[in-house]
């Protein structure tokens, strides 16, 4: 018998995922049995098997897939001098993530966000999902708040704010423009770069009502 | 028979959404029954049928009584001359959203971003939920796009970004720190208010790329 090459196994091994990641955006997981993955790639039990044991395995594995290529994009930018803008920074690993999953649909729509709302709300049943979730965004936070003080460095940022706070509210319009998507359908992320920096201008007031509060 | 007062019929109403918000957010809306429901606000089914016809519209009187609220605070901000500044305005109406909910716990910890983000999955499959999602997050950001025209006029934010745009990633920032809470537990208000503060303070690098890219 023939070796199988490690290309054919990687190839065999992307199109169950990406299969799966369609079942599951379509029906969510509950819903979804292994016979649906089965039916979708089109492929026999053993031949899915060999690489995944069950559902949680293929949830895990699309999940830290994501979650490594949104901390890869950061921890890139974590290194780069001068420091990306934050506008900019947060739209281009956005925008790379969504292009990337282009090719997940459901009903001939996007629907890679559909699929992230879908694994928070596994998380809040699913121990383990939710363990990786956490180490996952963890890791992102991490690299976020390196680039925040990055900018506090360079004098970009005020630097009497804590950094983690800025990392959580970057990551927090990243995720709620994906829940947005997935609530209303596609928005390209120049709408989030356009809303960053029309925030990034409104600066002055903010600093003189911060002087005023501290003041009296 | 004595004739049952509204404020006994309002209290009645109150006690059976409460309780049902709390069997949702530990659960799901799925695993959850309307004798579950039952049990949880320990009232007959004749009690209980006599104000909502099931879980969906449970589910919807829930849902738009948090949407009216969120809205309402936004819709007086629209109007208040000088506009509120950005981080406090988010922070203000997201804050009083999660105080009013403080008695919504699951196992003593906070429920109340759990069931939002429940709710946002149980719109991908339930086409009557979505479409008042959709309206009640319309109303959100007609009354954001106005709040950010009335910056633009009153010259504390640029005026060359569109009002939508911003509304838009304004929305996304508190979504997603709802959806962060849901997913790793609470965080003050003021965790997304210092990190909006923050972002205001880049305004002069941002300017600054943003000529540079329109002149090349």
């Amino acid at each position: 018998m023939a070796r199988v090459s490690q290309e054919h196994l990687d190839a065999r091994r992307r199109q169950i995922l990406d299969g799966a990641a369609r079942c599951f955006a379509r029906n969510g997981f509950h819903a979804t049995s292994m016979q649906d993955v089965l039916k979708e790639v089109d492929l026999s039990a053993g031949a899915v098997y060999r690489y995944f044991s069950g559902k949680d395995e293929l949830i895990a594995a699309i999940v830290g897939e994501v979650l490594g290529q949104v901390h890869e994009g950061f921890e890139e930018a974590a290194h780069s001098v001068p420091p990306t803008s934050p506008d900019l920074l947060v739209t281009t690993v956005l925008g790379r993530v969504l292009a990337s999953r282009e090719s997940l649909t459901v009903d001939g729509r996007p629907a890679f966000p559909r699929l992230v709302v879908q694994v928070w709300t596994e998380t809040l049943r699913n121990d383990e999902l939710a363990a990786l979730l956490r180490d996952g965004y963890g890791a992102v936070q991490d690299a976020w708040t390196r680039i925040v003080e990055a900018y506090q460095d360079a004098g970009m940022m005020r630097s009497d704010v804590s950094p983690e706070h800025v990392a959580r509210t970057m990551m927090s319009a990243a995720m709620g423009f994906l829940a947005q998507q997935a609530l209303f359908g596609p928005m390209p992320a120049d709408v989030l770069r356009d809303g960053l920096r029309a925030l990034m201008s409104v600066q002055d007031h903010s600093s003189v009502n911060l002087l005023e509060t501290r003041s009296n």
